[in-house]
């Protein structure tokens, strides 16, 4: 069953051990925030500062793991059809708008959309992590400069995670002007049994 | 007063709103691995995430801040005088030496010498976030590739660090061989009421 996170929204659901996870891009050049916990003890969670140690890559794709802070292996990454992601940058979050884009109106954001769907699961606004960005496009030049650039993705592409634990996962439709080419669109994500192609 | 952390070892004290941080490579070559708390509320802490964000890129040095996971400024960068440091990759714990070295036996990790000097301020082993890590040297290839190579730094370098909240602080000694070039040296700190050059 395929479902649909519509825009500048998000989501929180169970993934077992051994699922797999589709998370598509339905029309193009939209990103998507993942954090995982692990389901019987929410204080494991996905770590960046892990995931790019044992990986050695800023750009984490296809072959990869995301690892957790404990240093255990969350999800496998069976495909990726873009092949560019980002796991430097923190969700977007209210300040983001405020101190990035000097808006201090109330602006959605991957970090609220992330939270208020994690709260049923008793995970707290501060326990959220830096998020996996499905398709952000975050460019580094030799200097370090970092910048957000609109994304690679088209329209159908996709990526598939297997869970090497019982996992919550938190997702969004991500609500960042420049991270979606100032465009909103919707995500869609299926859980399968198993791989698609096996 | 200058204190050593000597070598392979940690250290946490209490900095105070104002109170400035000077953390010195006596001998050179040598990563000290740096993670910050609230002091009034510890479940605000240190974020790569927000500070690779909001200073926009992967080498933070003089002029930078350190933010934290609720997006406060936690400690200014005042001074820097290698320039070279880290900001990607998770404090080497005892998992670093089994997946990354192939080695099974007891070694001393800056995770261990953080988390048991932190104990005593109440914050767990999952607590610690992302450390910065002072003259870490990693660089990082146009593909992502990144590869981590003897740190920079020189007898007597320093970084200075003005605290923006009243903060925890836990410090080592790097003990991973290949960070700080397959010799561990001791790390020394000195906490000021102003800045040296005032």
């Amino acid at each position: 069953m395929i479902t649909t996170i519509e825009k500048q929204t998000g989501t929180a659901f169970r993934l077992k051990k051994g699922q797999w996870l589709k998370v598509t891009d339905p029309k193009g050049e939209q990103v998507s925030d993942m954090v995982l916990f692990n389901a019987l003890d929410k204080a494991e969670k996905l770590s960046s500062g892990k995931t790019l140690d044992f990986e050695e890559t800023l750009l984490i794709t296809k072959g990869h793991h995301l690892w957790s802070n404990r240093s255990n292996k969350m999800m496998r990454i069976v495909e990726d059809t873009n092949g560019r992601n980002d796991f430097l940058l923190a969700p977007c979050s209210p300040e983001t708008f405020q101190i990035m884009y000097q808006n201090s109106d109330y602006h959605p954001s991957c970090f609220e959309n992330l939270h208020t769907n994690l709260a049923p699961f008793e995970i707290l606004p501060d326990d959220i992590p830096t998020a996996f960005n499905i398709f952000m496009n975050v460019q580094f030049a030799a200097n370090g400069k970092l910048s957000v650039e609109p994304p690679m993705s088209k329209a159908g592409d996709y990526m598939l995670f297997e869970a090497m634990m019982d996992l919550i996962v938190g997702l969004t439709a991500c609500s960042a002007e420049m991270s979606n080419n100032y465009s909103f669109k919707p995500v869609q994500y299926e859980i399968l049994e198993r791989s698609p192609a096996s």
